[in-house]
Order: C-alpha cells, then sequence, then structure tokens
C-alpha cells in the first residue's frame, strides 16, 4: 500500500479537500501510472453527491484518466515506463466469463468495479477504504488490461474524455457497421456525446445527419462537419427526412419521445440509446413489426475496442474542447460550468499537477 | 377476366354469402390456382368487418391458401401444373425497391398488395373489385413470384396456415440464428403462433423455453416438446430464468409489460414482438445502456424464405391443429371457434370444395 494525494469529500455536502489516499502497491500485472490530467464529468457530480446512495466517504472523483507510466510490472511486456496511459469507467473485472473472454469487460457477468467509488470484489485493485479512489489523483496503479495506451502524438490533456464520451459513441458507430463509412447515420442530441458522435461518424466516412429539438444548433453542426440537420419542430424537414437513416445514436439524457426520430430511420434500421433519459420509452408494436427497427442501448465498450478508438481518435486528430480546472475553487464551482458544457461539448477535465502545486 | 365463386360479405353486418367475382386471367408470368384449402384467421374477421377501416364491399377474405396449379403462364419455368401451390399475406409488390431486390417483398418501400382487401397497385393483379379478393374462393391467379410450391409430401390441408403463422414466427428464428440450432430460445405467449414457434425453433435444434402468465399450459408445453416453462406469476421461476435466454420472440396479441420477460434475455440478446399488443410498450434507457438488448419486431417474410418455412415444415412434418370448416352457417360462425382456437394452438381452415358442394 502507497500513499498519494488526491481530490475527495470527506462526506457529501463538504467541499473538495485535498487529501492523502492508500492504493495498492504495482504487482507484477499492474501499471503505475503518474497522472497528469483527469476528467470531471456529469457522473462524477452524481457519485461525489451521493446521488445514488451507493457512495461511501472519503470519496474521490475521476474516470477519465491520463497519464504516463512510471511502473511496469515483470508480467506487462507491452507497455514500457514513459508510455502514455488512459484509463476509464473501470479498473477490474472478473477476468472469466464470456464477455470478459470477449474482450467485452464492460458487460462481465460478475460486474465491472468502476474507476471510483467501485465495489471491490475480483481482487486486482485495493484502496485503504471502502470502494475504489478515482482519477483524481497524482497517481493511480491499474492492471495492465484496463489501461489504454496513448499514442504520443495525441495531446494528453485531450485524452481522458476519450475514455468516456469517446469510448460511448465509438462503440455504437463501431457495432453497428458505421465503422467501415458509407452508413447514413443519426446523432440525435448535439452535447457533449453528440459532438463526439458527429465527429467520429464523419471521421469515419459515412454521412451525418444531427436531429436536434429545434434549429437552435445548427452553426455547430456545421462548424462540427455534419451533412445534415433536421429539428424536431420542423414538420416540413421531419417529414422530408422520413426512413433515410440507417442508424441514429441517441445521446439525449432528459425524458424524452423516440417516436419522431424513430420515423427517420430506414426499415430494418438501428436506434442506440446511449442517454440516461429518466422516464421510459415508449414504442408500439405496430412499429416494431411494420419497419422492424431495432431499440437498443451502448455503454462505453470493452478493452480491445478502447485501444481502437484511442488509436483511431488520435490518428484522425480528433479534439473535443476542454475547460481546464487548476485550483480547489473551481472544482467547487464545477456544476455550472459542466451544464455550460454539456451545451457547448466543452469537456472539463483537472490539471493534476497545477491543482495540486 | 374469368369468372369464379367465392365467399364473401356485401356489407359490414351482412352475412356470409357465395358469390361471383372477376378476377384477371393467367398471364405468361402467372400460375392459376384451385383452391383446395384456405385459412379463416384473425386479421380476417377483422377485414371482413372493417374494424380497421379501408375494407370495400363486396370483400373476399382469405390470405392462408393451399391449391394446385391449373395453368402456368409461359415464363413460369420452375412450377407445373399439378404442383401444390401456397399463396399468403400478399401477391403484388413493386420489384424494384431495395427490398424486393433483396427478396424482402414484405418490406417493399411501395407497399405490398395484401392478398385479401389489398390495395391494387403494382400491376400484377386485377379484379373486378376496388381491392384485392383473398383466397375464400374456387379459383385464383397469382405472379409467380408470390406463390411457393408446397413439397407433396406435406398434407394440403395444413398448409395454408404456414404461409402466415408459420412464417411468421419462422423469419425472426431465421433471421436471428435459431435456424441452425444451439440458441436458448423464449417463446412469449403460447397461442396459435407461440406454439408453432416451439415447434418450429425445437424442430431447429434449440433449447426452447415457454414464457407464460401462468403454468395453465404447462401440459401443452410439454407435448409440444418445449425444454423449460416459466410462468410469469412465479417470482422464482423469473428469477432462476433471468439471462438465459438468447432470443425471445413475443407472441402476445394484448396490451403487456415486456420488462419482465426482458429479464429473462442474456446481455445483447434479442426480443422479437411479432403480436400486435395494442398499448405501446415501455422500456428504460437504463435497461438498454446496462444489458443492451435489442427490441424489434417482424411480420410474415419474403418470398424467398416462404419457400424455407414452407420445405423446412414438410421436412420436419410439422403440423399444427386445425379446424375443418366445411358449411357456411360455420363461416358465420367462426368468431367464437377462433377464440377458442387462439388458445388451443388450433387454426380454421375452409375445405373450399366441401363448402361450394
Amino acid at each position: 500500500m502507497y500513499k498519494t494525494e488526491a481530490i475527495g469529500k470527506v462526506s457529501k455536502d463538504a467541499p473538495f479537500e485535498k487529501m492523502i489516499i492508500g492504493r495498492e502497491g504495482t504487482s507484477d500485472d499492474d501499471v503505475e501510472i503518474d497522472i497528469k490530467y483527469c476528467g470531471y464529468c456529469h457522473t462524477d457530480i452524481h457519485l461525489v453527491n451521493n446521488d445514488w446512495g451507493f457512495t461511501t466517504f472519503p470519496c474521490v472523483g475521476g474516470h477519465e484518466v491520463a497519464g504516463v507510466a512510471v511502473k511496469v510490472g515483470s508480467n506487462v511486456k507491452d507497455v514500457k515506463v514513459g508510455d502514455h496511459i488512459g484509463v476509464g469507467y473501470f479498473v477490474d473485472t472478473c477476468f472469466n466469463c464470456e464477455y470478459c473472454e470477449n474482450n467485452d469487460e464492460v458487460n462481465c457477468i460478475k460486474g465491472i468495479t468502476s474507476t471510483s467509488c467501485g465495489h471491490i470484489q475480483h481482487g486486482r485493485i485495493k484502496t485503504d477504504g471502502k470502494q475504489t479512489y478515482g482519477g483524481w489523483s497524482k497517481k493511480m496503479t491499474v492492471n495492465r488490461r484496463f489501461c489504454s495506451i496513448i499514442p504520443e502524438s495525441y495531446p494528453l490533456e485531450k485524452a481522458g474524455p476519450v475514455f468516456c464520451g469517446g469510448i460511448t459513441m465509438f462503440t455504437p458507430l463501431y457495432e453497428y457497421n458505421a465503422f467501415k463509412g458509407g452508413l447514413k447515420v443519426g446523432i440525435a442530441g448535439l452535447g457533449g456525446l453528440g459532438q463526439m458522435g458527429v465527429l467520429l461518424a464523419k471521421a469515419m466516412g459515412n454521412n451525418v445527419t444531427v436531429i436536434s429539438s429545434s434549429a437552435r444548433k445548427i452553426a455547430l453542426a456545421n462548424e462540427l462537419g455534419a451533412d445534415n440537420y433536421v429539428a424536431q419542430n420542423d414538420e416540413e424537414g421531419m417529414k422530408k427526412a422520413e426512413k433515410s437513416l440507417d442508424l441514429i445514436i441517441d445521446t439525449i439524457p432528459a425524458s424524452h419521445d423516440i417516436n419522431p426520430p424513430l420515423n427517420l430511420l430506414k426499415k430494418k434500421g438501428t436506434y442506440v440509446v446511449v442517454g440516461v433519459a429518466p422516464e421510459p420509452f415508449q414504442v408500439h408494436a405496430f412499429k416494431l413489426l411494420t419497419d422492424q427497427v431495432k431499440i437498443t442501448g451502448s455503454a462505453t465498450g470493452g478493452m480491445k475496442i478502447t485501444q481502437e478508438c484511442i488509436n483511431f481518435v488520435a490518428k484522425n486528430n480528433i479534439l473535443q474542447k476542454t475547460e481546464m480546472i487548476n485550483s480547489f475553487d473551481e472544482m467547487n464551482n464545477v456544476t455550472e460550468l459542466l451544464n455550460k458544457g454539456n451545451d457547448s461539448g466543452l469537456r472539463c477535465v483537472i490539471d493534476i499537477e497545477k491543482i495540486f502545486s
């Protein structure tokens, strides 16, 4: 067990403070990372505020980690000291189930151990607390399997969010055949996820339609390179776009009716939900029978596809706008910034060296 | 145009009567069929009662046709006089769209012409009425494309319903990889469609679970060869079966909550709706994200898969229970019989020779 500095809370209502946490030392299968940057996303807000009721304190957030390997276990042959390393939403799984064996660790049948506030159960990660401590910290040690290698060319301060929003959009594009291009892809909602979706789908060579509630984001869609824009309050535009898309990825985190965008799908098209709308979706059997659309969901991705994602993002120099957080004051006032960020596509990233200096 | 006898109604509230209808003669691309048997299914009740508001009168039902080729157009090389012929839910499509070109005629982008009460639009079928006349008739003429060849060995009186309920269940089993066996397949609802589903899925070599509201149909499920039975009101049984199935086909025509059966699907499993539940289904985004199940629907099938279906059913000697209708009195009292039939899996079939004798 070694000690390292971290940014955490001692209770739900406490402000962020610098704390010293204990992490299990680096084993033969691990990589020890000096963390340079770590994202602060909406999920972190929920975790550190115990909105979901399972957070224990003290708690340290952060699951969009970008750092540098400083120690590498003797069994790890494909990572060397100095490599840029990314860590995303989870840091341990069972290794033995059909999903783990198929490089689809995120679906581990026994459950993932989340990077922060995660249930410690599979034995490869240990802390001096009751849950995992996230990446808002100077250092962390992670089993090689859950490390992605960030290409040297890619700006490290942009990399963290790729392991959350980036892989969330990359996985359904990959799984539903947009990776090789040539599809007509709809992206519903143009917040942070939606913008990443447009950039990825375009870089893959698809024709991309942004589906938004109004015409308000048309300039942003054009700037991102979208080919078409459909505003749901434009009846004529919606009618014209009917049955035109092969794949729609719905990033909208608020409750909404999926039937208007569903009508834009071709027969047998696929509708993938990645935003967590609180109210259930409603779909008629008749729509399913006549159009045979598939409605499904996707959540981050396994480790193999995550490596493909960061390689692809680096190769195509896909860069999301990031707002740097350099002080504890900024940490404490981040909700406002994040809400602004969600609309503009901005990602908040903590500069770990600066915040501790 | 030739004349033939048919069973029809002159208005919504009229009883069935024998009528003389006119059908366009047999062209070079057509097959003329002496109809021997034709099913009477729930859809027919809705059509002849104008429940959906688009029926014109006089109207002749029937879309589960089994007969014998008596004349074959000169361009038709693969059907000969004397062949047993089946016709299902549709008798014309555009031939040119991406779906028609892919032998997926049921999804024709311009719309199918239904076998009875269908919109006459593509030019290959004509009648002396405003809509198509169905198979409750001594004779019909159909373009070769919409004829299936019924293997000689298969009892002709059992064949009609294969082109409706049979293909409805065969298509999703085929499309979602159960045709080669080895899957864990759930069949929700054990009416006529459900029973056909169990027989087909078993004959394909799958492990089959019947999902029903209560234990009431367990003996029937065993008789059909189902491997497992889960009653939705058995909490423990439902818990035990959680995440055990690769594919579920939901045949339930009444409004219902799909979430309990959805919980029986493995992650990434497929849930196919084939019953027309009147109320919309409700599904949470969270379920879609965590389990990545696919929810979709299916409706009959294209002509290539329909031929495969009748071949498979004949090869495996799959026989549904049928109740023969031999008189106009029975026609007029069929609703009660059909309701009984739906529960027992019974299919009503009109003996065309007998009813006109």
